[in-house]
Parts: C-alpha cells; structure tokens; sequence
C-alpha cells in the first residue's frame, strides 16, 4: 500500500488578491489529486520586511498594472472581485482568529473563517482592518462575535500568529499565495499550472 | 473582410530567463491565432531604474526561489536551461545589435538574432557582455562579427535602443518578457494561459 500522499501547504494573507484567487481552486485541485490542504493565515508584511521585499502595489507603475492583473486574473477563474479600498490593509486581527478557531476547532473551522474573509474583502470590499466590520463579518459565519475579539486581543494568538510567520520566514517564504507540494515551492497563484503537473506526473 | 488582425508586441531583453522561456512559445502561440509578433529588444535596467525597481535576483531570498523557478519553468516548457554566470549581465550590445539588424535586413533577421542570443547565453551559458563571445555569436549566426562590433558602438544604435527603452518605459513596462495583445498589458512568462484565451475568445 502506498503510503499516505503529503498534504499541499498553503500560506496566504487575508490581504493578498492572488491569495483569494488560488484560495478557490486549491481545495478543488488537490482533491482531483487525492491531496489535502493544509491552510497557514501569515502576514506578507512580515515576510516582505524579512526579504526586505516591499509589496508590488507600492511601486506606482506596478500598481496600476497590478490593479489590472488583479481583477483579469480573477475573471480567469471565473471569480467575484471588487478592487478593495483601503488595500491593502493589516490583517493581523482576522489571521489571529483563523488560529484560534484552528487550534480550538479544528482545521475545517479554520478554511472556512479563511473562505469567509477573503471573499468578504476581494468580493465584496469589507474592510477586515475594521473592528466593527470583522466582529459583524464573525457573526456572519456563525462565529460569536465577543469571542472572536477577545481572541484577536489575546496574548496567546498574538504569540501563535507571530510563530506562523517566523516559520514562514525560516522557510524561506517572501510572497503569498505560497504553496509546498512535497518539499518543492511555488510562489503565486499563477504557478497554478505547474503545481497541477507536479501533483498529476510528480517532480519534471 | 475582417481586418488583418494586430500583431503581438513581444517586448524582451537578452538577459531574461523568462524572456527566453516566452521567446521559445510566443511565435506558436500567436500563430495558432493567426497573428504575428513584433519583438523589441530592450534593457530592463532602463525600466527598472524608471520605476524605481531592482531585479528580482538582487534579494537574496528571492534570488534563491528565483534560479529554482527559471530552471523548473524552462522545463515546464520542455526547453534546455543553464543558469548562466554572470547573472544578470548588461545586455545594449546584444540589443543594439537587435536594432541594427532590425532597420537595415529586416524583422525576420532580428528575430533570429534574438533567439541565437537568447539561446546562447541561457542554454549555453554564453556571456552575451563578452565582446569576443558576442562577435563569435555573431559569426556563428552569419552576421559579420565587425558589423555587428561596429553597429554596437555606433551613436546610431545606441540611440535608437535608448528611443526603444524611452518608448517601453512611457509604455508603462516595468519588466519583461512583456505583452500587448489588442492594447492589453501581459507581464511575464506566467501570463501564457491568459493570453492563449484572450486569443482564442477575446478580451474575458
């Protein structure tokens, strides 16, 4: 019997457009390959400070043809996607929350707080930064809100997140989405066809 | 009668991986859709410092995903890769060349002259900055290695580059390989799947 295929790990920022977009079709493509995802809320600004990386949309040429690719890469999937503003913004809180609901129940709980997120920002423009609007965003998706707060003020998930990205930074990670199929890295939503022959043929 | 369709603008320079990956499928590509491409040889220097951009490879970690990714996309596309050294190299001689080819036999023969250069210095390793490599690259690809010396150090090419990379930059590019298909902006060897459907069905 062969043994258990490793899951695919996803880093991805509640932030990051290309991280909404692969967040749509990660779970679909490995499952067409019997894998499984395993989901790792980071923040990008911690990797960029790292890699002493700033993001794409700070550099004005780049931000406008990135507002394009943004909404066409979107379209490409056949996806909802509204230009946020303020974008980007900290993501700290809603990533605290993903861990929290991770570590205390369980992993799928997680996904879908992660799915919920996302679409919020990128499909309907929520601001996560926002108190108010992610403690509503939590009652949305049956999560109560005080909870919810208490955990993204809590010492603990504060210390949790930050570990995330320290791991994060340790592997090498500078971007988002990022993905680690059986070892091999692959940065962006646009390497989508590549981990897709990697998971149908294995390593080319 | 419908009108000719527009070619594909192809902008590239000589010291791009992904500029020689794309270089290797853009003519099939466009002819499966009828079209024809229009190459432009520039130096991304000229872009970056316009936008105040630095290479890719000139962060470390990014640098070491980098060479991972040439080398993993060029097989992707089933080509030869070496990671040639020096990496990244200046390349106006290269492109001056280009030029000179361009204005005085034509497209077709600049073409050539790209994908002996670009062939030459990422499957071969060939230093494209070498003056002694380029002219033998020039021999080699019947052009007359004292032309080509003589076209590289002429006022004439050297402004004519400059115009090009002038003309890139008001363009908006930033970085190569670059697209306009129908007066749409593609960025990179990775925007391939969405320019094959903006082919095949039209702006999506």
């Amino acid at each position: 019997m062969n043994p258990s295929p490793r899951p695919i790990d996803f880093w991805f920022d509640f932030s990051s457009p290309y991280s909404y977009i692969a967040s749509e079709w990660v779970e679909a493509l490995a499952a067409r390959h019997g894998r499984t995802v395993r989901w790792h809320a980071m923040l990008l600004g911690a990797t960029f400070q790292a890699a002493e990386l700033k993001s794409p949309v700070s550099y004005p040429l780049k931000r406008e043809y990135s507002v394009r690719d943004f909404a066409r890469s979107a379209r490409f999937e056949g996806l909802p996607y509204t230009m946020p503003e303020p974008f980007p913004i900290p993501t700290q809180n809603a990533a605290r929350v993903f861990w929290w609901l991770h570590d205390t129940e369980g992993a799928a709980r997680a996904t879908a707080w992660a799915h919920a997120g996302l679409r919020a920002y990128f499909a309907r423009g929520v601001p996560l930064n926002d108190a108010a609007a992610l403690r509503r965003l939590a009652a949305d998706s049956g999560v109560d809100p005080d909870a919810a707060e208490a955990a993204w003020a809590d010492a603990r998930w504060k210390a949790r997140l930050k570990q995330v990205n320290d791991d994060a930074i340790a592997a090498g990670i500078f971007g988002a989405p990022w993905f680690v199929v059986d070892g091999e890295p692959f940065w962006g939503n646009d390497r989508k066809v590549q981990i897709e022959r990697w998971l149908a043929q294995g390593p080319f």
